[in-house]
């Protein structure tokens, strides 16, 4: 990989002359661009471009390869692992007003949007259609970020991932041709899978500008319920039961002990017991709900679980899921001025319940407070770790409890990552993780960026 | 990508003492390896290995590749569009020895097999596990030869096809290193997808020696139908209304009219009429799939469907899951002495009945019989063209008329190819298909494989 030593200067003005005021080399806008939300340091890049078209992105891109100059492709800015940090300074490249749905076709169940539309607009939109787009980050992410990080989140037990839902992308090469990847078809086996190789490469092999997706109908009924056990192997025991059952679960997250002791007193979850605790979501007709319901509630029953709690209606249903999704903020709470690292391993559902309570016990050996909560149908936890951001000794032991995680998640057959990435901040364990595959990745990057201008410093590990 | 002029001669002698009788350079060998099912024209290879281990597959490859010896590996030799044929020499190597179960995981629910298990083979060992790997392509393929041409089958609509299913490989580059890719996590956000770079490859980048499946429960209740329409668009707006509807169908297959001709006199299928025809499964519990049947018996009924046929017990499903996979005797039956010539479109399901109608119309003004059977679930259909080998005017019409076929499918928004792959056969297609595309799969292939040794003539034609 050749060094990468550009600055934008040389090509400001034609950039300038390009886009006029939508170029922007001011300090804020630079700043707003140059950090994510799981990695507080901060990296800005040169200047920030916003295009608002294939052809502008593809001139851009022509401009900084021809100059050497980095690019940053930035979506909504909430990856957790410094994806869009400048590490090398360059342009970062906002795709913010490339926000349009382009074509919503019910008939075919599929869509396609620009890289700029967030998760929420895109359901908002599509609503009116009869339809959604299952895949639930949490964060209101952009269309093109999550196909860049292979995103997933709470309903990928039942939908999949990115990986699973793009059917096809319009990407821009470093060097400025627009490529057209996939097909509306919902499969294909001509050639190699250039869609799938953009899906998770993080802008590091070209910029993902419009994305096709796979659509679903609104299901006719969703239900919501809880469950709570007498420890974590009989959560687990029982979510296992359930996909071995083959009952397509919507959502089955679980929450520990601790994180129930945060999330009752942030969410006032009154009737709750600070216990291991399932929460889960059914979607389908009215009988296949309620048959499914039957399904759980016994399989629950038989591993000790208790205290069933169902929520049809709407309201309800929100507000278990606000308990869950608010546990970010329930944990910051509890421990006023702390910071938070999350950590993001996945493993065989099989190993699960090991790697869990392995893992509960690494967090009481360090002494910090670390809830944890999991995508446990897809077998993906993480641990909110608390530290003080000013205390390099308690950060350094947050990272040594997060590295931990991750190797035990590779050592027990998993991955140190399900859905987070790697952005600047994993590669280690992700070159762990490979081992002979890394130089196997090295070898298509440098054939899709053989200048290493693409988001350098990202994804992969240098060789040796 | 530079000329592969190489043979094996020069290393026959190492060969043979790695492999000893497990090398052949018999006639009858080598043209048992010569072509696969669908395309008749035979290019033998030079010499067939057969190695036992993911040592010997490296130790083969570092020979080929000192040598510059094409390489064309071969798994059951199901393949349709001429995959396995030595088109410059070179050394087959068969995965037919590599034929272990290494390790099912009910818990899990993942497998990892040797390359050269067929899928029937790994069911069987997979039934007394209460368990099943659903991806069903009618050939008794190998699962490595699937993983390879990213095969599918009727059951793709509910399980997805080897893209979906493989969880990760073990792959021998072409310079003889052992690469694992992927994990046993349900999902991972690290680093280049490079399982799904090698699934679909039809080894032009490295030999694929193991692979890890995704598993699924036996259906407790498995019920099958057949339903006959007034017409194609009757038969496939049923088809878009119950995937609207969000159905868990296990298989919904269309048969034209001239289909269930040949199908009736057959295979016997009394009380039937030579009508377009929805062949439907059903799988899960009881209760689902009673509920599953009402809704599709009123979606079908709505749409004039009518003489709803059901079949609860296995041998009255098997007698009409025979019907529907026994096509191809049907059609070789109807015209004794005739060859039969596969397409393979597939488009959003909201053109399929535009794709099937202009190419019924197609087929009439040809002159030629040419069944049609389509997994309309996937938007996916093929013609059975009966042609006359020895006629070569007959077979450059039955030619035409499948080219015709894919370009429609392409110009639909589709591809040419949901299934087979491309083996020789549609090279010209596929590079109209991806377009600029092609560009990027070859900066991938040659970055994979800088010789040009995996084998060569396939998957991608050559850039101008």
């Amino acid at each position: 990989m050749p060094p990468v030593g550009g600055t934008v200067g040389p090509i400001l003005p034609a950039l300038r002359a390009m886009l006029g005021d939508r170029l922007s080399t001011g300090q804020s806008v630079r700043e707003q661009h140059g950090r994510g939300e799981g990695v507080p340091d901060l990296y800005p890049p040169e200047a920030v471009a916003f295009p608002e078209s294939n052809e502008e992105v593809a001139a851009i891109a022509r401009l900084c390869c021809a100059h050497r100059v980095p690019i940053v492709p930035f979506g909504a800015g909430t990856s957790l692992e410094g994806h869009v940090t400048a590490l090398r300074g360059g342009l970062c490249i906002s795709l913010s007003r490339m926000d349009r749905v382009l074509e919503v076709s019910p008939d075919a169940l599929d869509c396609r949007v620009q890289a700029g539309v967030t998760r929420l607009r895109l359901n908002a939109e599509l609503r009116s259609h009869g339809l959604f787009f299952p895949v639930d980050p949490g964060a209101d992410a952009s269309i093109g970020g999550m196909a860049a990080t292979r995103a997933s989140g709470t309903a990928a037990v039942r939908y999949g991932t990115m990986r699973e839902n793009v059917l096809g992308l319009t990407v821009v090469t470093p060097d400025g041709r627009i490529v057209r990847t996939g097909t509306r078809a919902r499969k294909s086996a001509t050639g190699l899978d250039l869609t799938r190789l953009y899906v998770g490469s993080e802008g590091t092999l070209g910029l993902i500008t419009e994305v096709q997706l796979r659509l679903y109908g609104l299901p006719e009924t969703v239900s919501a319920a809880v469950c709570q056990f007498p420890g974590v192997p009989a959560a687990l025991d029982a979510t296992v039961a359930i996909l071995q059952a083959g009952i397509p679960m919507a959502r089955i997250e679980f929450v520990n002990a601790l994180q129930m002791h945060m999330c009752i007193r942030y969410s006032k979850l009154d009737g709750m017991a600070e216990l291991p605790t399932l929460f889960l979501e059914f979607q389908g007709s009215p009988a296949a709900v309620a048959e499914q319901v039957e399904m759980v509630q016994a399989a629950c029953e038989e591993m000790g679980g208790s205290g069933f709690l169902w929520a049809n209606r709407p309201e309800e249903r929100s507000r278990l899921w606000k308990a869950r999704h608010h546990t970010y903020y329930a944990n910051l709470h509890y421990l006023p001025g702390k910071s938070q690292m999350g950590t993001d391993a996945c493993v065989p559902i099989s190993a699960l319940a090991e790697c869990i309570l392995e893992t509960e016990a690494d967090v009481a050996a360090t002494g910090l407070l670390a809830p944890l909560v999991g995508h446990v149908g897809d077998g993906n936890f993480h641990l909110g770790i608390l530290f003080d951001a000013n205390d390099p000794e308690e950060r350094a032991r947050a990272e040594g409890l997060a590295r931990r995680t991750g190797k035990r998640a590779i050592r027990l057959g998993g991955t140190c990552s399900g859905e987070h990435g790697i952005g600047m901040h994993k590669l280690d364990l992700a070159a762990e993780e490979h081992g002979e595959a890394l130089s196997l990745m090295w070898a298509v990057k440098k054939a899709l960026d053989p200048l290493g201008i693409m988001n350098p410093g990202k994804l992969l590990k240098p060789l040796d």
